[in-house]
């Protein structure tokens, strides 16, 4: 059967309001193997220096829905059968992903590999990274929900890698939430629990990738797309995270403990499992990456 | 003055006997900014998974000189004014350093901007990487060093950013040299003071570059290389070096400690102080990238 795979590369960053997500994206899309999948560019307003506007509980809200537009529009002008992602923030997957489980009549799986939910706002926070999951399970932020015309069962979806905050990591994060007045309607625990998704965090998977392999064969997931987050990964091993910026720690949420090798025994089996149609990789943040070109832009010799 | 420049990438690993090398010349490159100096390949003999063979002394010392000789006929067939030179391992800079000595009648400059002084041969340890400066100053290794036609006068070198081993990384080096019989005829430090190079620490050119202005000075510096060995840099703030290697430490010469805005004012000075003919960026290890490569090619969606 000849399926028709594309690949997407969308530098968004308004998402996570860091401009270093459009980077990101595009050594992500250089990194990867050469082949024959078309490597599309999914236009998006590069940073001009000047902050997002806070639109509606959302900072960057119509350039996002702007390019959530503009990506569905590409797919939809192509009708793969297959998409791979090269994100930039959580938020480039709505799209593709939401395009997948129309194409496969409302039946794709999906796994979320991340250390967080990414299914709730967060007052106060408002970057739209942490909303994609909502939105592709018709909650989240209502104005992007409406762009996904069949909405994701939640029972055919399944969280993997979620990190558990270590003592210091709760106590940096509710100072940091007490201080900026960050504030979510209900956590993602909660809907976790309210919608019954199934999880398993990182301690888990690294004994065993039992509870996913159950869960592929008792929902009937015949197609299955993947959203990786890198932030899944210990910042220790990885280090182009959020998490691992030698400038400082990130203190909004935890970080990930996942390992590089148990990650890739994951994806592996994924795709012995069931058929995977989809796969995002999101917020590469290659911070010596990032310095090294600043530093190269600003030589002489190489500027002239 | 129309001044002729060239990019040569040379994603030479033989001379630190990592195969990894050659990948971190490939990113480097890709994160210079585009202009219109051309940029030449120097063939490179790709790691084929088999060790090195210690040809008298140095490890793939045949292929060495090959690289060597093929970067001299490419420098030769274009005759520029200028070269910036992307390594791979610090023995890429002899051939294009070398030539320029040559360009500029025998009277170039040269800062050498290093953790390490990279004069002379450790018998038990064996890669050319701890050689280069050494063969361009006529010393180092004799069938090197004969490919260098006008050696650099040792009062054109200056040595800027030597680390001072801390005591533990002092106790490491001790130990790894003993445990492996790691010798040398003559130390750095001795040649450094027989031939009078001047130096200056991480810490004094944080505090001031005087020394290094009052040098061009009182050699009369009119052309200047410069060797930037990004090993140089603090391996915490920036993690794509040898010496950050997420693995495990690596244990035979101290890290560098500047940091990178202080390497940049030091770069941006120079041009303004004198005419930088030459640079040569070396020893990028970007693990991140590397690792992320990896995973990319063994997932089956990027590799149908």
């Amino acid at each position: 059967m000849n399926q028709k795979t594309i690949r997407l590369l969308m530098p968004q960053w308004q998402g996570g309001n860091n401009p270093n997500y459009s980077f990101g994206a595009e050594l992500l899309a250089w990194l990867a193997p050469d082949n024959d999948q078309p490597l599309i560019q999914v236009p998006v307003q590069a940073y001009d220096g000047s902050p997002l506007e806070n639109e509606n509980g959302v900072n960057g809200r119509k350039q996002l829905i702007e390019q959530l537009e503009a990506a569905q529009h590409i797919i939809h002008a192509h009708k793969p059968d297959r998409i791979v992602m090269f994100g930039g923030d959580c938020l480039v997957e709505q799209a593709p992903f939401a395009y997948l489980n129309e194409r496969y009549n409302g039946e794709l799986g999906l796994i979320w590999i991340d250390a967080h939910s990414d299914l709730v706002g967060y007052v106060g926070y408002d970057n739209g990274h942490t909303l994609p999951l909502g939105n592709l399970l018709g909650e989240g932020d209502e104005e992007f929900a409406k762009h996904v015309k069949i909405p994701l069962k939640p029972e055919n979806v399944f969280i993997a890698g979620l990190a558990t905050p270590t003592e210091q990591e709760s106590e940096e994060i509710s100072e940091a939430f007490e201080r900026l007045g960050i504030t979510t309607a209900e956590s993602d625990t909660e809907m976790i629990q309210r919608l019954g998704i199934k999880t398993a965090g990182a301690e888990e998977l690294t004994r065993s990738t039992q509870s996913i392999k159950e869960w592929i064969k008792e929902s009937g997931i015949k197609h299955l797309a993947i959203h990786l987050d890198l932030d899944v990964l210990d910042p220790k091993a990885f280090r182009s995270l959020l998490f691992a910026n030698p400038e400082g720690p990130y203190t909004f949420s935890p970080a990930g403990s996942l390992q590089i090798p148990q990650l890739l025994h994951l994806l592996k089996e994924l795709s012995e499992e069931t058929d995977v149609v989809g796969l995002g990789i999101t917020e590469h943040m290659p911070w010596d990456s990032i310095n090294l070109k600043n530093l190269l832009g600003e030589i002489p010799i190489l500027n002239n």
